[in-house]
């Protein structure tokens, strides 16, 4: 197989396209879309998200110390492109959008975004300026996931969330499940019921 | 709409389930699969990923400073939940899959994956001890995209890549387009022309 070489570029994909929601000293919130973030320890749980120094979000972040990230579904994609290309310093995104604040536990200003499938309560520990942006490096304090996706027992249904991925400039749906972590090495009973769970 | 409180998890999704390859000072490949892994800078072009100490590849990273991020289709994804389940300490791992090394520019010792839709070669800049994984920030020197994904105006067609996405344990196909970045403020014209080129 043959390739082509490129230019270094950030091309590491599919990312999360996740709204990230913090708010200023009075309490105003804002909200900014931010596909440079993920999972960077799973004890304690941590995030990172990427932001440019110049974004209206990264003084309201630097300075409270705390942010939110709701994941997003298909039903907000319209909203989190819009709080991507559009500047909190420019006016209420928020309200152009029709979009509500939750309060979300742990925060002392940060709030969520209603309706959004999952949020993600942070706090920042660490800020690494690293060039075009700064990565701030974060402690989930607190975990909120919408009453429809937890069943009687607790479990966590993020497939029924319809999340978004982000791809090369293209946001996509999720599409079908292929397999669940260990499936490559599961019993044939296993392999077989655990998919049949997926479809 | 209600919400269910449970304790802080890893529950940020969808995330890239990317192929990490590296060598030890004998050349020997090994790849491991991390999920913990995304952009963090734009400019320049930076990538974390985050891996468990007690990781072999851990140690072959640290010592080597390099390493390849593979992105990973639907035909790889086997491979990849393999080797995110079993360890490279037990076994040559790609020998055991049949998957084949290439050379990546930039990179003294770490493979690329063959067939594998990217090639990102990766040279660590940071790693930063958070707790249950190290973080290493990483600055990307070389990329490399199979010839079948670039078009002769050298665009890059990543969405016939089949990549995947995983969230909450299990891994998903890219479904539908559902729009571009900035489609939200786009005029009709460029909306139309836009969307149609993404079905």
């Amino acid at each position: 197989m043959d390739y082509v070489s490129l230019s270094p570029g950030t091309l590491l994909s599919p990312v999360p396209a996740v709204l990230v929601s913090c708010a200023d000293e009075n309490g105003r919130p804002n909200a900014l879309t931010v596909a440079w973030a993920g999972t960077v320890c799973s004890d304690p749980p941590m995030v990172s998200v990427s932001i440019r120094p110049g974004r209206y979000s990264h003084g309201l972040i630097s300075s409270s110390g705390e942010f939110v990230i709701n994941l997003c579904s298909e039903d907000m994609l319209a909203d989190v492109d819009y709080c991507g290309v559009r500047s909190g310093r420019d006016g209420d995104k928020l309200s152009a959008r029709g979009m509500e604040c939750v309060s979300v536990e742990g925060m002392a200003r940060a709030p969520g975004i209603a309706g959004a499938p999952m949020h993600l309560g942070c706090r920042v520990e660490k800020v690494l300026p690293l060039g075009s942006h700064d990565l701030f490096i974060a402690r989930i304090v607190s975990l909120r996931v919408r009453e429809d996706l937890v069943d009687k027992k607790g479990g966590i249904h993020l497939e029924k969330a319809r999340l978004t991925a982000y791809s090369h400039g293209v946001y996509y749906a999720l599409g079908k499940a292929l397999g669940f972590f260990g499936f490559s090495v599961a019993s044939p009973d296993v392999l077989r019921r655990r998919m049949k769970a997926l479809k």
